[in-house]
């Protein structure tokens, strides 16, 4: 019996699950002190009420035996997939219902996407990046290539035409930096891709909180269909982090070495899944309805005031930072040359506000860290106000 | 950029999804037939009423801000943790709720779980078996080996000492054939992994529907905490085949390769994985409670008599069967010699009764058949009067 060996290859602690360590130990030590989390980027707002209504109703017809559903489709129930292409729509990116996999979330499906791939590419990921696309990878056993996101280029990693690589994960807007590809970004991206042979993983999900006219999905790039897939979420989209849901598009025209991916994702999952709770996605379909999207747009617009609110007080503090206006990231540089961990204690411990430092997203992190805006309002300006009482 | 070449060792499409396929073939060319479906084992009774209401008030909570859950623990809530090692404690099996891991249900698990193990361990599967353990691991590249179930051991293969395995799947019940090992069986597979440093993957999916002296979970017998896994679902339990839930339990002590393997698949699940929807936890703690666990008996003893409805007509037609008394799975011998899909189509045509065809579960299922009790009991007896109307 052998044990997969490529664990030792991962840091020993998913760094959410370490920020949650460390903000244990503090607050057992300190039980007197109120610690506002800015850290790990979940939502704090409650679900749009027409989502919980049509949970409910969910939730009623599975106790009833003419309305009981049994096991769902693989890839979700079609009228989901359908409101998902109409939402698509509604931006101007055609992608048909067919193509459209629903699931638990994004940060599955990132990770799972790895099984229809051989062993033997090359992953290239921009730095700073998300953990799982890396930890995935590396617990695969693949090798990893790195593209620099750095101040130069606003934290916007561009492809270097002499680097080959097979996959490719990109985020847009960016966790952790806030930055946002613009369509010439991208192309020069699907471009590079379809010279390769290469896949691109796009991950769109923060694309709600776009403001500016930026590409929300890689699939209104020319070209991108025959070399994406994308992934979305409605945890930030919607405040789904606690009810599970995204999904993933896989175009049925994308093929690579001989074989349909979109054919290849759908024996995966139907072999390693088997489909989303009913209530949920009977949830995620009412997110679609003109109603739904008015009462998520009243959060995103909150969460919206609260990046403001951080970003206003690092301009007083004179400290650079990226993100905000089309993201719910902001991304800063730890003021006096602090690193990233040094900068973490010293907010957790003086401040007892709670942030995500930079070096643990890579190498380009450090010296860097991440604060989000899905606190609430009273939450985040008493956080901002004993940041610059520390920082004073 | 290359593909997992190794789904080309997969049959094309996943068992129930092939049967899925002939049997809308066939309701679109003749739309005026009523299909009774005693084929994918789904569920059809609603949730208990307490289930529904505990999802309820959990979908009520995420709609207020004081009440509202964001991102779940990755290993599940503790109170649905403690309230299933409650539930083990009553079987007299001691499980401490630090052991168990809530997910989206065992077949997921029973196919993810392969990432903590290297690609070059020896797979043993019983055959006949579920598909789920053969494909996820022709999927990673795993060599597989086979121990035989059939008629002359009562479809409960046992070890071979002379054969090296480094990971073992045993389902009992067993899914598909209905039959449950002994504890004095299950005592020879525990000591077979022990000296042969192997670990079993125990799939305990059925063991609501043991009715006799016969062990519902692997940790009954002395020494399977140093060498088993267990998975277990409320799909069949609590009719949570749509509502997505179940658990895996590592003991504490489990090690293999100088690694812990409760800590690695911790790891893999928070880096893979974001835990269960809220109401949906809500919904499983429910099941548990002494109400629950009324409400869900009730479900299973209306099953119970499908099965021996089933039963004792195959008795009087005189066919071979098993399975059926501690379990929802009857499992039966074609007739006239027939091959299993030659009977599917016949049932499917003259009877307009769904079945599986147990060639799709291993060589030793040719020949063989499986119905369940899942159906309803006016259904189940119109398909068992068509059967014998076909068949006499």
């Amino acid at each position: 019996m052998k044990i997969n060996g490529n664990f030792d290859n991962m840091v020993p602690s998913y760094l959410f699950a370490e920020i949650a360590k460390r903000v244990n130990q503090y607050t057992q030590s300190n039980p007197d002190k109120d610690v506002i989390r800015l850290g790990i980027g979940d939502v704090t707002l409650p679900l749009a009420p027409v989502v919980v209504d049509a949970m409910i109703k969910g939730a009623e017809e599975l106790g009833k035996k003419e309305s009981f559903k049994g096991y769902p489709d693989y890839e979700g129930y079609a009228f989901l997939r359908e409101a998902i292409s109409n939402y698509y729509r509604g931006h101007g990116v055609t992608v048909d219902a067919h193509e459209i996999f629903v699931s638990d979330g994004a940060k599955s499906d990132c990770g799972n996407i790895g099984d229809i791939f051989a062993m033997d590419n090359t992953v290239l990921v921009t730095d700073p990046v998300y953990p799982v696309y890396v930890d995935t990878n590396l617990m695969a056993g693949r090798r990893i290539i790195y593209a620099d996101s750095n101040e130069a280029n606003g934290f916007s990693a561009m492809p270097d035409e002499n680097q080959q690589a097979d996959i490719i994960y990109l985020c847009s807007p960016n966790n952790p930096t806030g930055s946002v590809y613009t369509r010439e970004q991208l192309k020069k991206w699907v471009d590079y891709a379809n010279k390769q042979d290469a896949v691109i993983l796009f991950d769109a999900a923060y694309e709600a909180f776009i403001t500016e006219d930026l590409p929300r999905s890689i699939f209104e790039i020319e070209g991108a269909r025959t070399c994406a897939i994308e992934f979305c979420s409605l945890s930030k989209t919607a405040g789904f982090t606690g009810t599970r849901c995204g999904y993933t598009i896989i175009p049925k025209e994308l093929e690579r070495d001989g074989k349909n991916l979109h054919k290849l994702w759908y024996r995966r999952q139907a072999t390693k899944f088997n489909g989303v709770s009913w209530p949920v996605q009977c949830g995620a379909a009412a997110v679609f309805t003109e109603q739904g999207q008015k009462e998520i747009k009243e959060n995103i617009v909150y969460y919206q005031a609260n990046a403001r609110i951080i970003a206003s007080a690092l301009e007083d503090l004179g400290i650079w930072y990226t993100g905000g206006t089309n993201s719910p990231y902001i991304w800063l540089k730890c003021p006096n040359g602090m690193k990233s961990w040094e900068f973490f204690d010293l907010l957790l411990t003086k401040a007892n506000v709670v942030g995500t430092p930079g070096a643990g997203f890579g190498k380009n992190g450090e010296g860097y860290f991440r604060l989000t805006a899905f606190g609430d309002k009273a939450g985040t300006e008493e956080a901002v106000a004993r940041i610059k009482n520390v920082l004073k």
